[in-house]
């Protein structure tokens, strides 16, 4: 059978989801579980390729094998050989066809700034201290900018060639939360290190360096070097996931 | 000169504040840190020794030390030598009498419960799961049987020994926190273990294993046996402070 899985991980200590040679992945951590609790050698395929530092609120990953513990009870018991910092919170049987990358039809990250000239030790694993003032209503404004159908060359990493640059973006906001700020970018896709380059510009646009305008000229100059910088991984969260084919998802409310 | 420094730090990764042989410390990082800036060996005392990895939203220490850096900028000028999980946010230079421990008049400690069969990644370093519903009404009943000017033997370890068991407990507060339940308690001295087995012993009131009158005949009756577990270090963290002869320490609203 194929399962769905729903995770969230605080990605500190991992060199983000997929497998590596050299040192602890999401994915691994899952298929050694999947293996001690059901005896099988199961890949494990996750919505996304998460950098080394980043965190999941919330993950599907799927992976087919045999059975028979219901679905109810399978996050616990595979979080019983899954460390602290992984765990499983929903299992569902989904159709064969069920791919958790191809299936996912809109997601949503969020990005977390800290803006401090002091440090804080409880932020610290979470968001990015930034030790300038920033300006929220000219980043909301700036967050705009990248809504829409369009290239987002200007803001991302090369990595692995992609046919296209273009991606939708449904909305990008900006909102304090406590004493931190966060961005939320929802689209239907995302080049390599798209959101951290956004969260860098809306940073640079919050600082005065750059104005919502720039970010328009930016996007289409198509020049990475004209954005704001790449932000480190640990202020990022996959947050929220859409599912919108596969029903079997439904009960977990993944976009709420 | 004296110098009272105000810190916070993430206790996960230190055997808690005390120099210990076979780990780092808390205290050993600040040593180094002063050393390092300062190019002097200072004892940094602090307001309580904090376990193993308890935490501290709040925590004041002191050393003596030649020091020609401005108050308002020694914090920076240390965090720069410290590690993310420990950060300084406030100095003041202190009658040379001052003393972190004795000159405190009133601590406030809170212990933070996440109610939850499943397992939260981002909480787990900062609050302790309690597998069971929790009733928030008795919990807060049975808070209030700790306040007063009482004997704790029933709610402490053995551990360094004292000279008397009987400490005022001036609030004894149950909340929900978002998803959590934080319980704090606010008193003049804490017998060793003496929060976590006050949370241990509500937990049990919440969970309908002992009613907030078994909380009463508990403390009563001396006895350790009868109270509830002492909870793990995880969900503890040093909280308020009070300096209330110390005016120098006014501006860093300690207690707030």
């Amino acid at each position: 059978m194929n399962i769905a899985l729903i995770l969230s991980y605080d990605g500190t200590n991992y060199n983000g989801w997929q497998v590596q040679k050299n040192g602890p992945s999401i994915q691994e951590s899952m298929e050694t579980a999947v293996f001690r609790l059901l005896g099988q050698k199961a890949h494990v395929s996750g919505v996304g390729r998460t950098d080394s530092g980043v965190h999941a609120r919330r993950y599907v990953a799927s992976f087919r094998a045999n059975c028979t513990i219901p679905m109810a009870r399978l996050p616990y018991a595979l979080n019983s050989f899954l460390p602290d910092d992984i765990a499983v919170s929903g299992a569902a049987a989904v159709p064969e066809s069920f791919d958790a990358r191809f299936d996912c039809t809109k997601k949503e990250y969020a990005y977390y700034i800290y803006p401090s000239a002091l440090r804080d030790p409880f932020h610290a694993r979470y968001a990015y201290r930034y030790h300038y003032p920033l300006d929220l209503a000219k980043m909301q404004q700036g967050a705009q900018r990248f809504v829409g159908r369009q290239d987002f060359a200007a803001v991302r990493s090369q990595g692995t060639p992609v046919k296209s640059t273009v991606r939708t973006v449904f909305w990008c906001e900006v909102e304090p939360v406590g004493e931190l700020i966060r961005i939320r970018v929802c689209g239907d896709g995302f080049l390599y290190n798209m959101v951290r380059a956004i969260a860098g510009t809306l940073a640079y646009v919050g600082g005065g360096k750059l104005t919502p305008d720039d970010v328009t000229a930016i996007l289409r100059s198509g020049d990475r070097e004209q954005a704001g910088p790449t932000l480190p991984a640990n202020g990022l969260f996959m947050n929220r996931l859409w599912y919108e084919h596969t029903p079997a998802l439904d009960p977990f409310q993944l976009g709420s």
